[in-house]
């Protein structure tokens, strides 16, 4: 088995399970989220053949994140990390007008999101000879719109802290990217308050998400991307 | 006198200062700012027929900014504030590699840059029934640029809150901004660590900035502007 | 009376009277259009004690509109042109799905908006010291909406046009600028097809476009600006 | 054999030439150039397994490439296109000085840039029931630098046209992308006027940027990628 290691901070259900599978073919996969329920999910939705591991983290919480990405190490001492995916939510999907909001809301975001991905990033590329980071961006990274006051300043972030990384670090021989996932994500808990989809292939599949992932970490750094949009091809934009 | 009170947070000698001497001219000119000896230098810097009040309060402090709102009330009690000027640099100018910084770098920047100017807006749009916000940005708040880790992401974040406030607040008639500053501002601080300007007009003068601040004020709402960039005739972008 | 003189091309009823009004302050106007019925309108409508004179030329052919500029320095053999403004309307508004239009139909957009910019920027450059160069963009500059094919392709290219010219000649003291023209403008014609605004300042202002335009020429060398957005307070973007 | 036919227009020995080479494993390629040597070359660099034709057109003529489209249905009258790539360089890279252009100069790039690939889209989509359309763009399409009057502008158009399609066509089965190749492109042209690259792997692989095409023809359309950047890992940007 391979001794390569893809974290993945925000191993959730959607997207994450999804990059989670598709690393799973090639990697020991390192399964990271607040949620102890939200890993076994993950976890048991990978092939019986694949390897991985759950590890307890908060993605709003630097000390958390440390904490796990030395148990990582412990767990697969002979490992090496090349991919590391910053995939946390940040504030959570909540709009609502500006000032039925308090500060407190955005710092939460801002600390899930921004905080949380600079820290997470430290640790990779402190010790990364080569390899990958990629950090999963949203539509409201490109556009503030009306109501999303606590939603879109960390996306707008941490798509500004990609392109640094990617700049700094892309002639150290680590592919910084960043994607735009612009819309929603097939899963149950979307189905749950959005109701299906109205046409088959509306939502984005997790497995797709995992394929493009899997698709820049395979790139040639002769020609990286630093970019990748991803919605369905009903979507309006 | 007018009773139009313009409300400057950041009111340093550079862009600040340019600013309270262009809206003294219409209005009474709340200074505030962290430092004392900076809000006495832009007070001096002011015509003597104006009217100004010094406000002590930390950008990076939601609760010290709600004090100084309400001393500004109090200090003229008579008055409407209908220009809110959030103007604080944010983490501070101190590019460097990545891994010389520390996840509190950012979170200063964070704070003062973003959630303060969160705590700011939420002040003034509780309480306008017209007039303008204006957030000052900078060309990191559009490109994320190699060192910029802990300068950029609250740049970015803060265009973005501009962005959903203007489309929340614009049809209830507040005139939401972001300026692009892009380029070194006209002042002692800076001629002391890059010298002199190669060139007259090389540097942005404040007194121009602060022009260009009025002239945003001054828009009818049939054409307002969302997004204005300021820079030298000769600066390379 | 001042011998500077302000050169629009495209003066129709719309922005171009707006900005000839604006500028018959301080300059000679010089009113360029193909229509002569649009010129004798527009000029009607400016101040009897402005100095004007209508040029016919077409914005689509290069050598259309290097007579009309020698007319107006024929007409004003005292006077310097230091504000050149390309206000044409490109290929016009027609939406429609792609396959009902034809290559033509674009190539006259092209012409119009671009190539036609493109020859009125280089008389105005040639000869100019100083001055400001201004290009009317729109909404369909930044964002290629469905059924505008041939609508938005020449506005990314006058923007692209205006960020070239804006980096060389900056530095030689031509403030060259592009505006985004974000809804719709208080016209007759408007109201004609649109029917009238359901709020009031909820179309642009002729006038105020004008003025915008008479802010950038007059804007410090220190502080220019390379874009503006206009747009209507209640105005979804 | 596969009877799906990949037409590349603009089959050229850098880009071109990698993108038959990446189809010509699943598709029928046909190769459409100006320039009847650079066919042949192009050709000859394919696997001898693989099936190929090529079709002189030329990419700023309407007709021409109409001639070239019916000429590749007749020589593959089973087949059916389902991949169509739009590799034409529009005007050319030669950078200089705005007045030492001429209209002409922006014209030539128009027409090769811009019009070609409206007309070519028209034959593709007016006949494809699903599929990629891919626009094949550079950096110059995101920025107008100094003395690229004559290159961006239509670059910008083109990127312009990619998204109006892609918003019009994406409902529709029709998976339409645009790719900003910002770097050099590692072939004997470039490395005659550049000399070599100083790094390995520091231009960009032409066969790198046919597995780019071939992966988002690839895409499943619950997850379409609109616009993918591809630069060397050393490349500034």
């Amino acid at each position: 088995m391979s001794q390569r290691i893809a974290v993945i901070l925000g191993a959730g259900p959607g997207a994450g399970a999804g990059i989670a599978r598709a690393f799973s073919k090639t990697h020991n996969v390192a399964l990271l989220s607040r949620n102890p329920a939200t890993l076994s999910k993950t976890q048991s939705s990978l092939p019986s053949t694949s390897t991985s591991h759950p590890f307890p983290a908060d993605a709003s919480d630097p000390a958390s994140i440390s904490s796990a990405w030395e148990a990582i190490k412990s767990h697969w001492p002979e490992g090496t990390i090349d991919v590391a995916i910053f995939n946390a939510p940040g504030g959570g999907f909540s709009p609502g007008g500006f000032l039925s909001k308090t500060p407190e809301h955005l710092e939460r975001g801002l600390k899930a999101g921004v905080l949380g991905a600079f820290a997470f990033a430290q640790l990779f590329l402190k010790e990364a000879k080569e390899g990958t980071l990629i950090f999963t961006g949203a539509t409201a990274a490109l556009r503030g719109g009306a109501n999303f006051s606590t939603l879109s300043p960390d996306k707008f972030a941490l798509r500004s802290l990609s392109q640094t990384l990617a700049r700094e670090f892309g002639p150290k021989n680590i592919h910084v990217a960043h994607t735009i996932i612009d819309g929603l994500i097939d899963t149950d808990r979307v189905a749950s308050f959005a109701g299906e989809a109205k046409e088959a292939d509306g939502r984005i599949s997790p497995d797709e998400i995992g394929k493009a992932y899997v698709y820049l970490h395979e790139q040639a750094r002769s020609a990286w991307t630093q970019e990748l949009d991803l919605r369905p091809f009903t979507e309006k934009f």
